[in-house]
């Protein structure tokens, strides 16, 4: 695609901010919106940022149907001079492109999708909040927009990038969680969409977690969709497990979705000569390790909740209690240093952190 | 739900219908659609049969991001009197609101839904057109409409029919099919979303479509996510073995649609006292079965072609040639005998047609 500038029409009257302390997460969305749109002949064009406003779409578009979209989540920070930066969005935008490729939907151009994402934090950088642990939510999604009902990837596409500010996701600092293994429930399986950021493996996903949030878990556990004994992902996250003082996460295989925290977790695990390996883990080999006393630590990642302890496993019948239902020290440790980094107040020694202008430098 | 009415509010003008030789699938759209809504404390509520136009959604809303969507297709026949008939559409609302409870959608009133349906035909009856194989396609899905980024149920839905004049299937006669059996790309597994008609199940199988349609194949024969050795669909169709005179067929295992074709196929074999079968059936047995020269027909069946004969298999590198290319005597009396039931030209001794009343005579 050629660079073309980015048309902005700006809102005539901004909304109202929620409170710092009211906020919860994509309740509420800023002023204004990214779109961009695709056609067979034109490729990707008319890119546009405009009044947070409806689609109007036609009943027979595609996605409506046949679930052709894909989707990604970042966030925008405030750092301690008051500057809007992101963390590592290239990582989110290389993975826009490979759930595409899965999903048949045309790449878009990851630099100038960045350069949309900036301008579009820039012109609502008001909104970052500026609470402790608070940020501005970036959701960047493409849905198909043919109005056909076939069975084939549609001619029409939206890239749209829209922003949400939410609170801090420990209102109460971190608690260790109850997850239930599930064995019935399956997310993804190789061949399918699983390394995917598609909605149809959220949609699958509906169903396991509202009964176990009946029993009172946060989560679920998920397994491999072949055997129903290999460790997957955990909810929306990826999945660490620090054994004999090893640090061990699924290694994917096609149905794990490749984290952007996950990789974090695992180049700064190496940064501290922590040993990290990515393997296959079973359910039997983890009750084992536990009952041996060797399970150390158990944590989620994820953009949302960043690090998640787990502190309970429920696989069948069997309650595995984990680090005492405290949070470990590895996961404290990741999860401050990723959240310095994030907000500014760490040194960042990777490079990770992209700084968003202030909206009057920025070229259009 | 209580039986409330269905407000009508007609277009002013219709739109030009297009040439019964011109007609393609699901492109073009009637005047009027059904809609109804779903929010939490109030139900389904404001059922209504509007001029056809797009829906206004905001870009948060959950089917945008997670999916969460099902949908139907069934058909409205013109019979030789010039009557409106449906086939067996309690099927469809049946299977949709099983599709429903999976992907945690609230059910829907089925008989209510059906007089929707009945009305909504017969408001554009006119549309269904009038020429040998042609029918009017009538699409209900429901979509998730709550602007919220969180991984949860929607609280809001809206169901939705839209109606599109669909052309014969088979223009020039019936023609057997190449078919490629997958062997990387998995539709559906145990403990996913295949028996469910949701959009997921959808996008996912358009890799695998357009990586065969390169190679000059129709379509592909599924098979099971977890051995990859049993089959299960082929495309967007249940699919039917005659192996030494017994048709067979796969058993529903959790992954498979239940076809309402399927059923009906399986009810129309019983009735001719030809031995049916539903059980797991693996590539190597067919490979076998055709090797001994006792795989005799193949065939699809689904809404949109009622039966498709399978003419090759490719597997791996062994082309499986079936009946020599041609339509064998059992899928052939199956499709003559469905679509004559459909357009009222045959006796219908199941009780599966189900007429629509004129206009003037639907109460509202
Ligand atoms: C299924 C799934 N796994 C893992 C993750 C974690 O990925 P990331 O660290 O890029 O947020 C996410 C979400 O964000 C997810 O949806
Ligand atoms: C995946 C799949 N299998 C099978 C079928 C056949 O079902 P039916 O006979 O009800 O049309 C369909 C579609 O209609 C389908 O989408």
């Amino acid at each position: 695609m050629e660079d073309h500038s980015i048309k902005v029409n700006f809102c005539s009257s901004e909304k109202e901010k929620p409170k710092s302390d009211q906020l919860q997460f994509g309740r509420v969305f800023t002023d204004h919106m990214f779109i961009m749109d695709y056609s067979a002949p034109l490729g990707w064009h008319d890119a546009r940022i405009v009044p947070y406003q409806p689609l109007s779409i036609d009943p027979s578009a595609m996605v409506f149907h046949y679930g052709q979209s894909v989707f990604e989540g970042l966030k925008a920070y405030l750092n301690p001079d008051g500057e809007a930066q992101l963390f590592r969005p290239e990582k989110n935008l290389q993975r826009i492109n490979r759930s595409n490729d899965r999903l048949c939907i045309p790449p878009i151009d990851e630099e100038y999708a960045l350069k949309a994402i900036k301008q579009l934090v820039a012109i609502d950088k008001d909104w970052i909040p500026e609470a402790e642990g608070t940020s501005l939510y970036i959701r960047p999604f493409i849905i198909s927009t043919e109005a056909f009902l076939g069975v084939a990837p549609s001619h029409n596409y939206k890239f749209i990038v829209i922003l949400s500010p939410v609170g801090a996701y420990y209102k109460e600092g971190i608690n260790p969680v109850k997850i239930a293994v599930e064995n019935k429930y399956v997310r993804a399986v190789a061949g399918g969409t699983g390394e995917a950021k598609t909605g149809g493996n959220y949609a699958s996903s509906l169903k396991a977690q509202e009964l176990v949030a009946n029993s009172g878990y946060a989560q679920v556990l998920w397994l491999d969709g072949v055997e129903k004994k290999y460790i997957e992902e955990v909810g929306s996250m990826n999945v660490f497990f620090k054994i004999d003082g090893e640090v061990v996460t699924p290694k994917l295989n096609g149905s794990i979705l490749e984290g952007v925290t996950r990789n974090s977790v695992i180049e700064l695990l190496k940064y501290w000569d922590i040993p990290v390996s990515e393997r296959r883990i079973s359910m039997e080999d983890l009750r084992q390790a536990h009952q041996e006393g060797r399970l150390e630590e158990a944590f989620g990642s994820g953009t949302a909740a960043v690090i998640s302890p787990i502190g309970q496993l429920t696989w069948n019948d069997t309650d595995l209690i984990i680090n005492n239902h405290e949070t470990g020290p590895v996961a404290k440790r990741l999860y401050d240093t990723l959240t310095g980094i994030q907000y500014g107040k760490v040194e960042d020694p990777f490079g990770w952190i992209e700084k968003v202008r202030e909206p009057s430098k920025v070229k259009s």
